[in-house]
C-alpha cells in the first residue's frame, strides 16, 4: 500500500480531520496522480451530513486536477509529468449497454463512484479528492487540456460536465434560446457554455444582485424569478431551460417558461419531483434530469472549455481551510466555486490549534 | 336559431336524454354539418361524472363525422355535400404564439372546447357532437380525405390526434423503436400509426390476452408488463414510449424501459404525476404529456390515415344505444373504440321504455 495524507470524518457530521490515508499499490492499468486542486462540490456537503461511520471513514472530493507521478506497466495513454484531471466516477462495468454506449455514468452495474464507492476489484471503499495522491483505473483519467487553469479547471470534472451533458444532448447551438435557473456553481458554468455554443442565453434568478454578475459571464438577458411580469414576458420563450437550483421547488414556473417542444432539465438528484400533467402538456414540453457524464462526454466538454477559454470562477483556499469553504458553501456563500490548493498537505502537519 | 336533436345530460351522474338542441345560425364563418358519426372518449365519461348542472346540460362527443349542408358567406374552403370531420376544439384567439404556431390546442388565451366550451362570441356554452347537427367556424372543420370510412374515422380526430402528436413531435420513422403502453382507443390507433410511420413497434400491456390484438394490428413485440423477465428485456429498449394508460400509475417502469436520450410521453390529463428524478437522470431521459392537437397536425394525421388506410377498430352502435356504449367504456370492454351512428336522431324519438 501506499501513503498519502488527506481530510477525513469519522463519523456523521464530523470535522474532517488531517490524517495519513492508504492507496492501493499500482495495478497494471493504475495511474498514481499528485492533486494539486480539488473543487467543492454540494454533494460533498450531503455526504459529510449523511456519512454513516459503519461504512468507514469518508474522504470527500470528486473533481480534481493534478500531475501523474507514476503508471503501471499496462498504460498507454498515459506518462508521470503529464497533467491530468479526474471526475465522480472511477470505473464501471464496460459491458453494460450505457457502458458500450460512452455512458459510463449510467451504468446498469452502477458506475464506482470516487469516495464512498466499493472498488470493483478489492471492494475497499473509495476515498476521494480532498488528499494529495489518488489511484486511479487510466480509462477514469482525463488528460487536462493545455491552456486551462488546473484550479480553475477542476470544477469543470462535477459541475462542469453534469451542465455539459444537457446542453450537449439537447443539441444547443447557435439560435437556441437557452435559460439558467440559479447562478452558482453548476449554473455559472452552464451560462459560459451555451454562450460559447452560441445560444441566446438567459439567466433566471431570484437575486437581483446576479443581474451584473449574469451580464458579466456573457448572459444575454435576465429574467427576475419573484417578478410576475418578467416571468409573464419570458413565457414559452426558451427552448432549454437548465434548472440548477438545488433545493426543493416547484418545477411549474420554470416549465412554463419552456418554449413549445422545449426541454426543462433539472440537475441533481431531487428526489421524487412531482409535476402538473398539464404543465407538460400545454406546449409539449419535456422534462429531463441530469447529473454527470460518460467518459466521451468528459473528454469532448474538457476540449470545448480549452478551445472556449471556459473554467470555473473560483475562490481558492489552502486545503487546511477546508471546514471554511464547507461552512460558506452551506450558506450559498461563493462565487462560484471553492478549490482546494492540495500542496499544504507536504510535510508535517500544523500544530493543532486550541479548541 | 337552429334546431337539432341531441343526448343531454341535466345534471351530475344523469342519464343522457333525447332531446331538441339549439344551433346558432350560421355567422358568415360558420359551416352547419350533419353529424353521421361520433365517437365515445374516456373524457366523455369523466365529463358526465363531473358535470355541474348550474353550468347548463351538458351534451357530450368531440370526434365526429358528417356532411355539410350549408355554409356561412364568408366560407370559401368548403361547400355542401363535402365530407367533414371535427375534434376537440372549436376556435382559439388566433393571436397568441401558440396559436400562431398552430399549436391551437395550446392556445394561452385557452381554446374553445367542443363542448363544455364557452363561444368566443356570443359566451354560450358549446354543445357537443352526440347530436345530429353541429355549427362550427370552418377554420376548426377538416375535409375528410376521401378512402377514409366516416365512422371508423370518428374516433381520429380525437384519440387519433391525441396519439399522432408525440409520435410526429418526437420524429418517430424508419429505425425508430416504439413501445406503446397499453391497448385501447389511444393505443391501438398508436400502434397502427407507428407501424405505418416504420418504426420497429411494441406493445406493452397487462393482459397476455391482448398480444394477438397487437400483433393483428402490426405490433412486432408484446411485452407482458406484470412479468418481471419481459420487463428486464426491454429495459433501456424504446427512444419513444407512448402510455396510453388513462388510470393513476407509476411511471417508473415505463421510464426504465427508455433508450438513452429517449422519451416516455403519457397521454391524457393524469394531474399531477410524481417521477423519481433517478428514472429520468439515469438514460438521461425524458418525460412529456400530450393530449389533442392543433389544425395543422389534425389536417396532417388525416392526409398520413388516408395514405395508410388507418382509422379506428370501432363497434358501431345506433346513438339510442349511448348509454350500452358509456357503461361497457366504464369497464374498459370496447375493442377499440364505440362510434355513435346518429342517423336514428331523425325523425321522431321512439317511444320511450317503461322505467
Amino acid at each position: 500500500m501506499r501513503t498519502t495524507t488527506g481530510w477525513q470524518a469519522d463519523g456523521p457530521a464530523a470535522a474532517l480531520r488531517r490524517t495519513p490515508l492508504k492507496r492501493r499499490d499500482l495495478r497494471p492499468d493504475d495511474l498514481a496522480i499528485r492533486i494539486d486542486y480539488c473543487g467543492v462540490c454540494h454533494s460533498d456537503l450531503h455526504a459529510l451530513r449523511d456519512h454513516d461511520s459503519a461504512a468507514g471513514p469518508l474522504v470527500p472530493g470528486h473533481e480534481f486536477t493534478g500531475v501523474v507521478t507514476e503508471t503501471g506497466p499496462a498504460v498507454a495513454g498515459f506518462a508521470a509529468g503529464d497533467r491530468v484531471a479526474v471526475g465522480n466516477i472511477v470505473d464501471s462495468c464496460g459491458e453494460c449497454p450505457m457502458c458500450r454506449a460512452g455512458q459510463e455514468n449510467f451504468c446498469h452495474a452502477f458506475p464506482t463512484l470516487t469516495y464512498g464507492g466499493t472498488d470493483r476489484r478489492d471492494g475497499s471503499t473509495t476515498l476521494g479528492g480532498f488528499s494529495r495522491e489518488y489511484v486511479v483505473r487510466d480509462r477514469f483519467a482525463y488528460p487536462l487540456p493545455p491552456g486551462l487553469d488546473p484550479a480553475a479547471a477542476a470544477p469543470l470534472l462535477c459541475a462542469g460536465v453534469t451542465v455539459w451533458e444537457p446542453l450537449h444532448a439537447l443539441g444547443v447551438g447557435p439560435g437556441s434560446r437557452v435559460a439558467v435557473a440559479g447562478l452558482g456553481g453548476l449554473g455559472h458554468l452552464a451560462v459560459k457554455m451555451a454562450v460559447a455554443l452560441g445560444a441566446t442565453t438567459s439567466v433566471i434568478s431570484r437575486s437581483p444582485g446576479k443581474a451584473d454578475d449574469a451580464r458579466r459571464l456573457g448572459a444575454h438577458a435576465f429574467v427576475l424569478s419573484t417578478d410576475p411580469i418578467h416571468l409573464a414576458r419570458a413565457r414559452d420563450g426558451f427552448d432549454v431551460v437548465i434548472d440548477t437550483i438545488s433545493t426543493p421547488h416547484d418545477l411549474g414556473p420554470y416549465l412554463r417558461l419552456v418554449a413549445l417542444d422545449g426541454t426543462l432539465s433539472h440537475l441533481g438528484h431531487l428526489g421524487p419531483v412531482t409535476v402538473e400533467t398539464m404543465d407538460l402538456l400545454v406546449g409539449r414540453k419535456k422534462l429531463s434530469s441530469a447529473g454527470s457524464g460518460g467518459r466521451p462526454a468528459t473528454a469532448a466538454m474538457l476540449d470545448f472549455c480549452a478551445a472556449n477559454g471556459i473554467t470555473a470562477e473560483i475562490e481558492l483556499l489552502p486545503s487546511a481551510r477546508v471546514h471554511e469553504a464547507l461552512d460558506r458553501l452551506r450558506r450559498n456563500d461563493v462565487r462560484y466555486r471553492f478549490v482546494l490548493d492540495m500542496s499544504d498537505l507536504d510535510g508535517a502537519a500544523p500544530p493543532e490549534p486550541h479548541a
